[in-house]
């Protein structure tokens, strides 16, 4: 494949995608003197009496950890920490290009919960956030619940959430498109990892009522003999309001929405001619999807999304995670918690006007550059809303610029 | 002090000294899909296949990690790891500045040694080398030792070496301008810290015989009933051939040198007088020294040199580490070892011409922009010739030009 080719020069080429570069300058001593000895003992002084002017006087504050363990990198899996490095410049890259956000990969080599966990907390002195990129589940549940409860800057996996906000997003829109009813929606989600079990989770959050997950066993239900663990027993009691049980075929039957995060081409013409009415799909299996939008169209399908930027509707947590760390630094938030998460989905569903909503127009693109900003806005907002915010009491910042 | 009040505006104004750039446009969908998904799967599986090319592929190769506990950051002793941040910035500054390195901070909120080792390694994927910066000691030399035995890159403890080094070279010099031999000099180095301890090791490496340390106790000599530590053990080992028992004051007896990395204006006229003919004195305490140039002439020292830049002879060791990783890195050096260090030793002594050289210039300055190539060069081609380069086996490293 030709572009894997250029992406290879381009790489090589370049050395890598991101570099650490001076915001001061140092032309004689008198700029050393101040930059470095003796004058940076200002600096350390004053923060060590006044720990919060670190976000003042250091780089700290507009920094975010993109840490991963390489367990779960794209669709290529256990690949290593070496070889993740290049998606973690890449989120890098995305950080800086649409929300100026500095961000910088690190890549364990360890897939020990209790050590990512400790070594995470460590270094977090160092960021403002951090971003948790490409580790398997169901590890990634937990590694991100505990360093939720014990950091004190936001953690955010992107994976789970990054997507499932956009999911949501493009929810809202063909919803209305479709002019359903969200509580009597019926959803299938078929596949169970990092990103299927937090669309469920913000699915509920965004009042849907009826969802029902399946994974390789088929649908998850409570009490289900095999293949159930911790978390998949939390979606069990979540989902599935009706008690289904038996395969994908069985969920599918009079589902308004299918979302797929499984693999490609397991969806057929006869699942889709068994789902109600104007159906939904986001087929975002990467880079093949569950149903080609050609075969989908064909078979009857309203909407349909993809993870692919070369087709209409592209499911992108682009559009979500630049937007959703510019807004959780700006008011130096202590967490991204749900009602940032769904302030983004409703930010990034705002950005198609009723005027430009159509069937192959639900999601801005992901090279919208209004997006990162409107999602900081609203992201900032809800959190201090919500109380996490450091920096605002009240609604002040609504009135403040975003720095981008 | 105004340079304080300066200093803290400039900290302020930037918001830090570093960020984090972009080397790669994107512009439009194809760049993202050359430098993102799906693109960006091509150096995933690359280094997969062959692990070596992740210096190709990534900013692996040259990106510098600047870590800290924050427990002995420049005079102010254990300030914590959010107060360290500016030092660790100041650092990164200076390593792109001179030497075009991409360094990051990484300030520890532990300081546990086990802890430490253990954190290291597992970030130890991401990054070319490793800086350890501001450790205590002796923690600071099990941390170093351990790591540079258990990573596959190189690590650097530049309070220690860095310091060495520029002392060693300083030494080449003033020795040369009073005509005495190494091999004859007697040597009282006070302050048996990070940086005292690293000097000896260096001098006695250079064909010193007669080192002499002192502590808060007076002078290490074996079985020494207080004070004592392993570290310790193995200086009173390494040192003092002829057994002295006492304090500084005996110590000084006949010395051709006094280097200290001490306190300020513990050296009094008494002191010089007590010394051999044409003293040399590094008074390397910061930001006072342990004698004032203007005294040290005043009471007989024929060459002094400080750790001020408002002074003549400047100790720095910026003069040092720039190069020293710009070296290793360019090698893909798997350690900094000690002929490596030898090697920027000679190197930085020789910047200074015997047209130029006198009693208040024995030491290039800070700000020679000559200094971090010429020091790379020679610790590349050492590292080399010792055996610790994955780039290359001959001498046609010298013969390649150095990226800076």
């Amino acid at each position: 494949m030709d572009l894997m080719k250029k992406s290879l020069e381009m790489h090589e080429h370049f050395g890598g995608k991101m570099e650490i570069r001076a915001k001061v300058p140092v032309q004689d001593k008198y700029d050393l003197s101040l930059a470095y000895s003796p004058g940076v003992a200002a600096p350390c002084l004053a923060i060590e009496q006044n720990p919060s002017t670190v976000y003042d006087y250091t780089m700290k504050g507009n920094l975010v950890a993109v840490i991963t363990d390489g367990t779960a990198v794209l669709g290529l899996g256990d690949i290593g920490p070496e070889a993740a490095l290049p998606v973690m410049e890449g989120k890098a890259l995305l950080l800086k290009r649409f929300a100026n956000v500095d961000a910088v990969p690190v890549c364990l080599n360890t897939k020990n919960v209790d050590e990512i966990v400790n070594i995470v907390k460590a270094i977090s002195p160092t960021y403002g956030a951090i971003n948790l990129e490409d580790i398997s589940a169901p590890r990634c549940f937990e590694i991100e619940d505990r360093l939720r409860a014990e950091c004190s800057i936001p953690v955010f996996h992107d994976d789970q959430h990054g997507t499932a906000i956009v999911v949501g997003a493009g929810l809202i829109n063909a919803v209305k498109l479709v002019k359903k009813d969200v509580a009597k929606l019926k959803v299938v989600i078929n596949g169970a990892g990092a990103a299927g079990i937090a669309i469920l989770r913000i699915l509920i959050q965004m009042g849907y009522t009826n969802v029902v997950m399946c994974d390789t066993k088929g649908i998850i239900y409570e009490g289900r003999p095999e293949g159930m663990n911790p978390v998949k027993e939390q979606v069990a009691n979540l989902s599935n309001p009706d008690q289904l049980r038996g395969t994908l075929d069985d969920a599918l039957i009079g589902a308004d929405v299918f979302i797929g995060v499984s693999a490609a081409n397991i969806l057929t013409e006869k699942h889709i001619k068994s789902m109600a009415i104007d159906p939904i799909v986001f087929a975002l299996a990467n880079p093949d999807p569950e149903i080609t939008p050609e075969n989908a169209k064909k078979w009857g399908v309203k909407i349909i999304g993809t993870g692919r930027s070369d087709h209409a509707n592209q499911v992108n947590n682009m559009l979500a995670f630049p937007g959703i760390f510019r807004g959780a630094l700006d008011v130096r938030a202590t967490d991204i918690n749900e009602s940032m998460k769904l302030a983004a989905v409703e930010a990034i569903a705002s950005l198609v006007t009723d005027e430009e909503l159509n069937e192959d127009f639900i999601i801005p693109s992901s090279m919208d550059e209004r997006v990162a900003g409107v999602v900081a806005k609203a992201v900032g907002s809800a959190a201090i809303e919500s109380g996490v915010s450091e920096l605002f009491q009240q609604e002040d910042f609504i009135n403040t610029s975003v720095a981008i």
